[in-house]
């Protein structure tokens, strides 16, 4: 089984309450130390990636973001999966040959636009992930990520969309069930498009039930210091768990603790 | 004053007790929380970013490690110096270009013999510091690492070198006295050759008065977590405090335990 069908088979069949957990590495030490304590698979989290190479998340360039996920794949022997963002603008072709040549067997790709800070039109996004797939064949597992949640807190603005509407802005002041059916017809059109998963980022634990029987996919759910543990997560429909950059940024205090004590010493 | 003439008058003038302390980043957000800990310099441990990297420590491709330099300069406002361990085979003015070219305001250079797993030939070893000496003029602080007692330790041998074996090799049933000897002969022409600082890695702590004394530069000890506190090394001669990968191992520990937990959760 290559690392693709092995990544895409541990999507599936798994009991409630034992959701896939992908820890994220954001270099070659972390890789190991999370292999070498028994996950099966890993998922490069951007922001710490970024974070490590002195970037702030979204400002990576997609030569660094690649030379990581390489070093990263090549340090341990579990499938790794890669947030490459929005794709960086690369070809549908050209972003498939960049991620098998570092090694990826998976991908995040989001449907944020950078440009506008708002959503991508979901229909054109489609489009594209079907592209992705086209190029990609199985050899890829793709998680589509639906940044309706996170685009609604970011933006603060009132002006939540439905389904289609191509200004493609949510909104804090947005009424979650209509987040959520927004969220759920993105998913939908990108599980149609050939995505493998679908990643509603930061939807409220509540949503996750609704979200699991809706999309009909496997369903990524993004776990947080302050909220329910995976295991939970998983009892509430979530097939995938990651954390984003929060494994990061508790290294990142170790660090800063570290250095705190050495400059007391 | 340039950053390599505020790293290097950090090396002088300091009482007894408050020796320059620089921490070892490995990547631009270790560097970042070490800056942002106070400290007014930071020295790059050539074996913490390797393992960042992947690599173990000594395999670094050249180029990979001038870009993680890079990275780490790029990051944080403090001089850096850094760890590019016997110098890649570049010739002396392509060595100090390239460390230039990453920021770098100082450097360690060692006079291990990889090849052979022994120690270079001092004279040698001068006459190439004095060439990097010629290339950098004030625009690097030379780091000249004295591979005795490290070597001594490696390579069990018996067959410890009296200053100028051109075998070079210390050995674990060496006496500490001549060890002492060949480190200080060492030092000496390395300091002659024009390096600011002499860092003979590994010394034990009841050496160190005789080396400061003996000596006469700048002396960088290597602080471990089983040792003299960094103080302790000040106060029995030591100018400047590095940890070589011991900060790394901190902080990888602390990722270790959060995949234990994040496993067991």
């Amino acid at each position: 089984m290559t690392g693709a069908a092995a990544l895409r088979a541990l999507h599936h069949g798994r009991a409630p309450g034992d959701p896939l957990v992908l820890p994220g590495p954001w270099d070659a030490a972390a890789a190991r130390a999370f292999a070498a304590a028994g996950f099966p698979a890993l998922a490069t989290p951007s922001a710490g990636v970024a974070a490590s190479l002195g970037y702030r998340d979204g400002e990576t360039p997609a030569d660094e973001m690649f030379a990581a996920v390489a070093r990263i794949t090549r340090a341990v022997d579990v499938p790794v999966t890669a947030d490459v963002e929005d794709g960086y603008g690369l070809a549908p072709g050209e972003l498939v040959e960049r991620l098998l040549e570092a090694g990826a067997v998976g991908c995040n790709l989001e449907d944020s636009d950078r440009a506008t800070g708002g959503l991508k039109d979901p229909e054109r996004h489609a489009d594209w992930l079907a592209e992705v797939r086209a190029a990609a064949g199985d050899s890829l597992v793709i998680n589509a990520r639906v940044d309706v949640f996170v685009r609604g807190d970011a933006t603060k603005r009132g002006d939540a969309t439905a389904t289609g509407d191509a200004s493609g802005r949510g909104g804090a002041g947005a009424d979650p069930e209509r987040l959520a059916e927004e969220a759920i017809a993105r998913g939908r059109r990108y599980a149609a498009a050939g995505a493998d998963c679908v990643y509603p980022i930061a939807a409220p634990p509540p949503l996750l039930p609704r979200l699991a029987a809706d999309l009909g996919t496997p369903l990524n759910a993004l776990a947080k210091p302050d909220g329910p543990s995976p295991r939970e997560l998983g009892e509430l429909g979530a097939t995938r768990i990651t954390f984003g950059p929060g494994l990061f940024r508790q290294a990142l205090a170790a660090v800063e603790d570290i250095a705190e004590r050495l400059r007391q010493a």
